[in-house]
């Protein structure tokens, strides 16, 4: 069956569950038989922007190159599911005019939390003024205005986010309503 | 119809004919239905390769680039096309393990009838020592050795080249052989 391809785009910041969220969604989607590709910061960092810094101008190259794939993708058919902090208000919004079919998520979790979290270590060298231009420590986040999704990380859980997300794209009819169709079948 | 994804990998010295013969196939592939997009050097400079430069690593990051972006393309069904001088034999092969799907058009034009036309002045300058490390005068050119089409440009016409190009891929059943739906429908 041939489905229709869209961005969803997922912003916030680091250690908020961007990539966490997005394999969820992409595992949803591909059981109801989307085609699905996942280009989350590391990937595309490695593959299309390595030698870029985390200047305005060179965060900005990046999430346009990051746009530009997903338009290839989203125009094609396929779910591009971009997760990276894409900081920048007007960068976002550029690609959504580009780009037509864009959903946005803003994964929302207090810094406090993230800070608390620290997962990878980077709050803290940031805090400390070991690492520079960390997002939402020295280096700014622009908070979308109104994403056609909001979710709220340090108070639901990654499945229930994800399930929110999904009823979201169900609404806005760019996915299938109702039960996957492999678990349908299972039944 | 679903359709399969390949990558058709235009090389090539500049001015050999490389963007025109892709376009012609585009038309005739979107005729019989697949799905297409067109990588070309420009575009792909312009959206995936600002600042780099034309020494042999940059160009190499530059082709693994537009590779990167033919194999996500091509395993979602999609027939990309990429028309790059592409001077190095060992990442063209990089990417034909990488992809897979993968069939290598060497677009061969002896360079004396390219410096001879020069469309783009580009030759001219390039013996004159004024444009450094171009292909085919001061920087290397590594044909394939065994690609899967072969077209001499310098022999025949742009139509001819393309018939040429979708023969191999119907005998590689990559494309639906005989006419075109949309012709046979005309009938």
């Amino acid at each position: 069956m041939e489905r229709k391809g869209f961005t969803l785009w997922f912003t916030g910041l680091s250690g908020a569950g961007k990539t966490t969220l997005a394999r969820i969604v992409e595992a949803e989607l591909l059981e109801r038989e989307h085609r699905v590709e996942v280009l989350d910061g590391d990937i595309i960092r490695t593959n299309l922007s390595k030698g870029l810094g985390f200047s305005k101008e060179d965060r900005d190259t990046n999430i346009r190159r990051i746009g530009f794939v997903c338009n290839l993708l989203t125009r094609n058919g396929v779910v591009a599911i971009a997760a990276a902090i894409s900081p920048y208000r007007e960068v976002r919004d550029e690609l959504r005019n580009d780009i037509g079919d864009f959903v946005e998520v803003y994964v929302k979790c207090p810094i406090e939390v993230l800070a608390e979290r620290d997962v990878k270590g980077l709050y803290k060298k940031a805090l400390a003024g070991e690492l520079k231009n960390f997002t939402g420590v020295d280096d700014p986040y622009e908070a979308p205005v109104d994403p056609e999704v909001l979710v709220e990380t340090n108070s639901e859980t990654p499945e229930a986010s994800a399930a929110h997300i999904i009823a979201r794209l169900e609404e806005l009819a760019l996915v299938s309503r109702g039960e996957p169709q492999a678990s349908a079948m299972k039944k």
